[in-house]
């Protein structure tokens, strides 16, 4: 059977021998280890795949016992594909990409279907038999178009949300049912270019490099933890049309790659940003 | 004779053909040539060496007759070294890459010497046999401090100011002496991170790219036209010390590619913006 | 009516000024116009967009009248789209990539369709209502399988073949047919890992930056003319199955990058490298 | 006191644990640490800062005592700075940057000087107040040239050896006398266009990328194992003089962040590659 395990807490002494202690003395094999010690805030990340047949719940009980009270422990099993809810809107360069990787078996994942408030995606949807959920926003307020998404997540009950080109933003209302599990793809290197058009305002400034980033959502627009960024360079001959089309390359595979990470257990959040192994 | 002749004007047809008849007609090669246009706001943008023996006033007369009114013309001799005076405060990097460059001819300029508001780097920059013109700000109200630095170089009359991690916010007055003269190394990836310590900002935000910008000066700070970029991934085990030891050497590299551009002739501005050849 | 021009042949004085005249005396207007010398050979280089109502044939034949004799001249109108012929075995990653692009307008071309010598991306060609040509080489010689596969090829008369992972060894006689028509993608920073499993190559290597490269395919193998390549950086940790799948990413963009620039008509081939504007 | 120290080993169950307990019950702080396992060698790599007052000599035998025969263990004080001695020919382009680098204190070592078979680069050398020990090969035969070298290397005894542009072949007869202590950049993005003038190679077979590669010096030319590398874009606009040029700030930037890996004592070597932490 392999695990694994994510532990942060409070840096200590010690800490290091005392888990892989655990994981010895109950007969498990350590796969793959990482750590890092954030010095200036003290915290302490741990990462590690193990293997072998043990008493988990033991293993569990064990570890809650020797770390320190504020710990976060996750102990995640290996092989369960995670239930994935793909949101977007009109375009389908991410979307798209997702849905190549999917069936190509890249992405390492069950596809509960895609979420979006315009039907342009459908056909694109249905051509690989996945369920597509029109939640129209028409002659409803803002509250109750997202009330309707949210019924609708819930009943799905996904791990991980990706807003593949969502163009609709979130209340706090909706993040606050899916805290840490949604993934946006924002069309810019933030923090630069926060909000609207951001290619036309990379344009307008002449910027020698466009970028990309995908982030967890936050109650702040465009402000949630980095997981993941990408740039390329451009020149004056590049139009903002140009620019945008650039991106769609960047953002889809800063997205693809974000997906990636979080699929595989591999972020932390602390204080707004991300340890990634 | 090799001169470089740069025009940027409203665009409007057969341009190009009056320009390249005027080369022909006088007798000269076309060495290198390169067009633009910003269709946007349907502006043109040549740069063209040439060589041979001719009537260059002549030429001249015949370019300013044939172009639109509006028409920025510059006819620039090759080979002539432009003057260049560099300004820094206390960190050596940028100013030490400078140095070398020079030193190994790679930078085909003739370096005025270097102006600093601390004695810092007077060691670094006698080794190199340059004049180093310390203008210390003690005691001085800043309006008193930059006049001095003003001063200094309206008497040295420099092409070009580089400053080259020059921690002194100038002054409109400053900008307007030397207007479209002035190249900085700004430590971030504008529009990312304006102002102070974006270092410790970029770690804070936890992006997962850095970067740097050469612009050159306006009254706008860090707002001027950007010249170059680039950046360089990095995660969360940079501090933010280490973040800006890397984020030095995308500056100096920026900074020295800013310069190389603009005393070869290289960069029209327009609207804010670079148009680089 | 928009068409565009390129023009390459031996350098020599006034080439641009003859040919802008043909453009203008024709009351043509240039609406996007690049040269390049390539100084030790002594090549010029010319593409140009025109647009306007003229007698296209007079403008031919002028150009002709006045360019070198050696010169390559093709005059091509704007707007037709390129018939593109897809072949594949069985990765779908660049395969897949085309077909989202092509499905989202994002690739102006007529796409004829794909040509495998596995049925393994029959589905997912058949989802995007594509034809698939099956051509199996089971009981084949090589040229048997390579006659039926030039015969059908012959037959569809494209204008571009793409290998998007073809895993044939294409013959002096395949090229021979569609010669500067071909573009495949290699699955490695060429020249470094010419030939199989480049990925296994690279890990063995231990090198800290994999890439891809597009080119045209002519009769030495992984040795036709670069129209572009990418790379990115990796390290210890990954396995050679990483570095293929992130590989991955890198072809798909640099195939998608070669194809939009042949498409386009931005590429001059000379001495077995390419000039692209 | 502090101490980094790193292991590697064939792997098995409980190491980091065996480890892990060692430095908890000599009463060591963990302050870094950093593990891998190659899976298809099943090599096991650890690399550790600890801090604290302990008996070290008590420490390294329990380490010996419980991991295996076959481990290289190494335990290095922190704080002690490492001897490097640089050796050149006439390009300064990387020399000067350490130079700038190591006058800064931006690079934490002693510079025991430079040597060198030309008095090129005397002048530089002797503005920053360093040896400079010219080795002229006039006269001699390439064992007695190197014989030389290699008698007044072992009188400085330096912890590492940088080759900075040092354009002489060393025969295995030196490699032997410091062998894992020599890095060389190579201007070249290895295993490409392996030898003597690689950017002209580069030219000629027109690559649209450049780079430059770090590694220590085997008895094969070019193979060593691979510390870091770099790239950069370039397009059919650059000569070779200006692939060279360009390539020369990759060159300086990989060679400096090899020299910081290395005396960080963050490199591993096994089986002709490297595992950085």
């Amino acid at each position: 059977m392999e695990k694994t395990v994510l532990i942060d807490c409070e840096d200590s002494t010690g800490l290091i021998y005392k888990i892989s202690k655990i994981f010895f003395e109950n007969g498990l094999n350590v796969e793959k280890n990482d750590e890092f010690v954030e010095k200036e805030k003290n915290r302490f990340f741990m990462r590690t795949e193990i293997s072998g047949e043990a008493d988990f719940e033991l293993m569990e009980k064990l570890l809650r016992r020797d770390l320190p009270k504020d710990a976060n422990l996750r102990i995640i099993e290996k092989g369960r594909k995670k239930k994935v809810l793909l949101f977007a809107t009109k375009e389908s360069h991410c979307l798209g990409d997702i849905l190549i990787r999917y069936y190509s078996g890249e992405l390492d994942i069950e596809l509960l279907g895609v979420v979006a408030n315009h039907d342009t995606l459908q056909p694109l949807v249905e051509k690989f038999n996945l369920p597509f959920y029109l939640v129209s926003a028409e002659g409803l307020s803002r509250e109750e178009h997202e009330q309707k998404v949210i019924d609708l997540t819930l009943g799905l009950n996904p791990d991980l949300l990706v807003l593949a080109k969502y163009m609709r933003i979130l209340t706090p209302n909706f993040v606050s049912h899916f805290d840490g599990k949604i993934v946006n793809i924002h069309h810019s290197f933030l923090p630069a270019f926060i909000g609207a058009n951001p290619y036309k305002q990379a344009y307008e400034r002449g910027v020698k490099i466009i970028g990309a980033t995908a982030h967890f959502v936050n109650n702040h627009l465009d402000e949630g933890p980095i997981i993941a960024q990408d740039v390329v360079k451009v020149d004056h001959s590049y139009g903002w049309e140009e620019l945008r089309n650039l991106g769609r390359d960047i953002e889809k595979i800063v997205l693809a790659k974000a997906i990636t990470l979080a699929v595989e257990d591999r972020i932390f959040v602390y204080d707004n940003k991300t340890v990634i192994f």
